[in-house]
C-alpha cells in the first residue's frame, strides 16, 4: 500500500514522499526498511532516529526524530491500529447460514448474518444485523442480541441473557450460567435458583473461556465498553461500569460493583459485595477486600494503597534481620526472657 | 400466585391474608409492595420493618417485624429459595433426543431424558433417567452417569467416568481430561499414561469452564454434595469430601484430600497431597501448603490461622516505619554501623 | 501380562521369575500381591521392603529393598510410566473420518486420521498424518498442523495458527484467540486488531480450557516440549522456552519471555515483559514482575529469592509481637510520643 494511500485513509497529514510502497506494519523495535511503525512519546524519540523504518506516525513532538517520512497524529497509538486494520482485515466468514445451523423456527436473525456450522439458535432468540457466530455457538432460548455481534466457536449464552451491539464473545466464553448460591438445609446444600440475568450493554469484549454468572434475583450487568480478558470469573449479581478493564484470570465474587474506566491487573480479586469507584486501579494479584475510593490506586492482598504497598515489600525480606537487631537491642537493654521464645 | 398457595405448597404457616396476590419475589433491599421477601436474623430487623413488601419469610423471633403478612419457618433462607422456584422454574428443554445427536448403538440412555443437538455419546455409555444434555455435550465412551443428570452445552465427559444421580455440569466443565504428570528422560519429556478415572457422586454441581482431572492411578473422587464453583481446577487423584464447597478459579494440585463440609475461597489453592481436615475454611486467594486440622479457619500465603494473619496484615504496612524506629533505638544506644546497611 | 514379557518390551534386566502373572501397576502405597510398582530413590527402601507387589522397577541401588522380582532401571519412573501404557493403551478413536464433520475442499488432511463428530476444519487447513480429532474440535482457515496430532472435544484453533508434530490440545483449549489491547481514543476504547500468530513447535501438551492468545504482531512462541496444565492464560507475544512446564491456572501476560526447562507452579502470574533465564523455578502463586536469572528459585508477591522467603514468611506472623517489644523498648528508653499512634 502506497503510503499516500494510507495517510489519505487515515485523514492525516503526510510529511513525506506519498509513492512509497509500506510492505508492512511493525512495532519500532522490529520495524525495518519498508514498514511503517509508531511511536507516542519523547522516551521513544532516540528508537525512532535510529529506525530503519520508511515512516513513523508520531505526534508534533517527535516530528523531528521520525526516520524518514512522517505521518503527525494526535494518538499515534490509536492510529497505527488502524492501520493494522488496513493491512490486515480481521477473518471475516463469508455471509450466509450454514445448512448444519439449528435454528428455532421462532427466531429472528437480521440481515447479512453468517451463521457456522453446527450453530444452534434456541426459541424465541432475537439476533440483530450482521451477526458473525463462528460454529459450534450455542444460543439458548430467550436471549436478545443486538447488532454486529461476533461470537467465536463454544461461546454459550444461556436462557434469556440480554446482549447490546458490537459486542464480541472469544472463544468458549459463557455469558449467564447459573451463580453459585446453595442454602444448607437439614445436612444438606439446596441449591438457590439462579432466576436473574445478564445484560451486557454495547461495545463489549469478553475474553475466551472467560465466565459471567446470572444474577440469583434482578441481573448481572456488564456496562458499554468493557473489555474483559481470558479465563475471568465474574460473579452473580456483579455491575461493571463503563469502560472498565479486567486482565486474565482475574475474578469478581458475588454482588461487586465496579465504576467506570478502571483497570484490574490479571488474577487480582474482589471480595462479595465490595464497591470499587471510577478509575480505581488494582494491581495483579491484588486481593480487594473492603470499598475503592475514586482513583485509587492499590496493591497486595488485602490490597492497600500502592504507595504504602510498595514501601511495605521493598522492607519484608528484611524482616528476619530486623527481629534479630531488635533481639540485640533487648539483650543490650536486659529485655529478654518476657515472653518472646527466642527462636527469632 | 396468591399468598395463601404459596404458603400450602411451601407446608408452613402463614400469618396474614392468604388472599393476597405476589408478583414476584425479590431480596429484601429491592422488596416493594406486592412481593415477598425473607429476613434470615435479628440484624435484618430494621429493614424488614422499613420493607414495603406485602410478605416476609422470617424466623419466628422476627414474627413482629414482617412488614405485612408473615410466613414463619425455621430457614427462611431455604424456604425462600423454594418460593424463587414456585416463580420461576428452571429452564428445561422438551424431553427427546435431537435427530442430530450421535448416539453410539451400544448406549444405553433411560427414560424421559432430553438430549439436545449435536451432543454426541460414545460407545458404552450407560445414562439414567430424565437426564437432560443441552446441545454439545461429548460423552466420550464407557462413561457411566445415574438418574437427573444435567449437562450445559459444551461440556466434555473424558472415557470411563462415573457420576452419580443429580449431577449437574454448567458450561465447558471438562471431567477428566488427563492429569499433569511427565517424568524427565534424557533430555525430553515424556507423559505420563493418566490411566485412572474420575468418580462424581451423587448431588455434585460443577461449574461452568472447571477441570476436574482423571487420576494417574485409581480415582480422582469428588464425594455426594459438593459443588464447584467456576473456573476450578481439581488435579489428578484428589479427594473432596461430602458437601464441600469450591469458590470460583480456586484449585488443588494432585493427590490433595479435602474434608467433608470444607469451603474454600475464591483463587486460593492448594499443595500436592495437602490433607485438610472437616469444616475447615480457607479464605480467597489464600495458599495452603500444609495439613489443614478440622474446623480450621485460615488466610495468607502460606496459609496461616486466621486470628493471626489479620493481626499480620494490620501491622505489616507500618513495617517501613517499624524499621525506622527501630534504628532510631539503635543510634541511640550507639548499636549502629553492625552490618545494617542503613537503607531502612 | 507375564513379568517376563514386561521386562522385555521395556529392554531392561529382570531378576525374579518371569512366569509371575502381573495384574495391575500400582504406586507403592496401593500396591498389592500380583502388582507391579517402583521406586526412586533410598528414602524409599522402607516402604519397598514392607511392600506385598510382585516386582517393583528400582535403580540398581534398591535392587536389595525389592520385595520379590526386581526391574533394574536407570530412570525407574519413566519405565513404570512406559508400564502403564502397556496395561492401559490410550483410548483413541478408530481411524476414519466421521460423516457429520464439516471439511472445507481444499483442507488436506493427511493418512490415518481420525476426525470425530461434529468437527469443523476450514478452509486452505492442511493436518499431516495420523491425526486424531475427537468431537466438537474447531479450526479456523489457514491453519497447519503436523504429524501425530491430538484436539480433544471443545477444543478451538483460531485462524492462521502453526502447530508442530505430536502436539495434543486438552478439551477446551483456545489457541490464537485475539489479545487483549485496546486504545484510549476520545473517550471510547478501540481494538487494536490482534494481527499476528500462534506457533506452537513439536512435541507440546496443552491442557483443558487453557488459552494460548495470538501475537498483535508477529508470534506468541510455545517451543519444542513444552507442557502446559489446565486452565492457563499465555498472553500476546510470548515466547515459551523448550521444555518449560506451568501448573494450573498460572498466566503470563503479554510479551513475556521465557526460557527453557523452566517450572512454574499453579496460580502463578508473570507481569508484561518480563524475562525469566532457563530452568528458573517459581512457586505456586508467586508474582514475577521482574526479570529472573538463569537457576532462579523464587516465591511470593512480588517473587523473591525462595530463599529469603521461606525466612521472611517465617517471621511475619510474629509482626504484631515485634511492634509490642519495639514499643516496649521506646517506652524504657523515653523514646515514646515521637509520632507512632501507639495504636500497635
Amino acid at each position: 500500500m502506497k503510503l499516500g494511500e494510507i495517510a489519505a485513509r487515515l485523514g492525516l497529514r503526510l510529511e513525506g514522499d506519498g509513492e512509497i510502497e509500506i510492505t508492512l506494519p511493525a512495532p519500532i523495535e522490529a520495524a525495518g526498511p519498508g514498514m511503517i511503525t509508531f511511536a507516542v512519546g519523547p522516551k521513544y524519540a532516540a528508537a525512532l532516529k535510529a529506525s530503519a523504518a520508511a515512516c513513523a506516525i508520531v505526534p508534533e513532538e517527535l516530528r523531528a526524530a521520525a526516520p524518514g517520512a512522517a505521518i503527525v497524529s494526535d494518538n499515534p497509538a490509536f492510529d497505527f491500529a488502524r492501520v493494522l486494520g488496513l493491512f490486515f482485515p480481521p477473518y471475516r466468514p463469508a455471509p450466509g447460514i450454514d445448512a448444519t445451523a439449528v435454528i428455532a423456527p421462532d427466531a429472528r436473525i437480521g440481515a447479512d448474518a453468517s451463521i457456522g456450522a453446527y450453530c444452534v439458535i434456541g426459541a424465541g432468540v432475537v439476533i440483530g444485523r450482521a451477526a458473525v457466530l463462528h460454529p459450534h455457538v450455542t444460543i439458548y432460548p430467550g436471549v436478545r442480541i443486538g447488532d454486529d455481534f461476533t461470537g467465536h466457536s463454544g461461546v454459550a449464552i444461556r436462557e434469556g441473557v440480554t446482549i447490546g451491539n458490537r459486542v464480541t464473545l472469544l472463544n468458549g466464553a459463557v455469558i449467564g450460567a447459573d451463580g453459585f448460591g446453595f442454602v444448607e438445609h437439614r445436612g444438606d446444600l439446596v441449591k438457590i435458583p439462579q432466576v436473574g440475568g445478564v445484560i451486557i450493554e454495547d461495545d463489549v469484549e469478553i475474553g475466551a473461556n472467560t465466565t459471567v454468572d446470572r444474577a440469583t434475583m434482578g441481573a448481572t450487568i456488564v456496562r458499554r465498553g468493557v473489555k474483559l480478558d481470558n479465563l475471568i470469573q465474574i460473579g452473580h449479581n456483579c455491575e461493571l461500569g463503563e469502560y472498565s478493564r479486567m486482565a486474565a484470570q482475574s475474578g469478581l465474587a458475588g454482588s461487586v460493583r465496579v465504576g467506570k474506566w478502571c483497570q484490574f491487573g490479571g488474577q487480582s480479586g474482589f471480595a462479595d459485595h465490595v464497591r470499587v469507584g471510577d478509575r480505581a486501579r488494582v494491581i495483579a494479584q491484588a486481593g480487594v477486600h473492603n470499598d475503592l475510593a475514586e482513583d485509587a490506586l492499590v496493591g497486595g492482598a488485602p490490597a492497600i494503597a500502592m504507595k504504602i504497598f510498595r514501601r511495605m515489600v521493598a522492607v519484608e525480606p528484611r524482616l528476619p534481620e530486623i527481629a534479630r537487631r531488635l533481639r540485640a537491642i533487648e539483650q543490650r537493654l536486659g529485655l529478654r526472657g518476657r515472653g518472646d521464645g527466642g527462636a527469632d
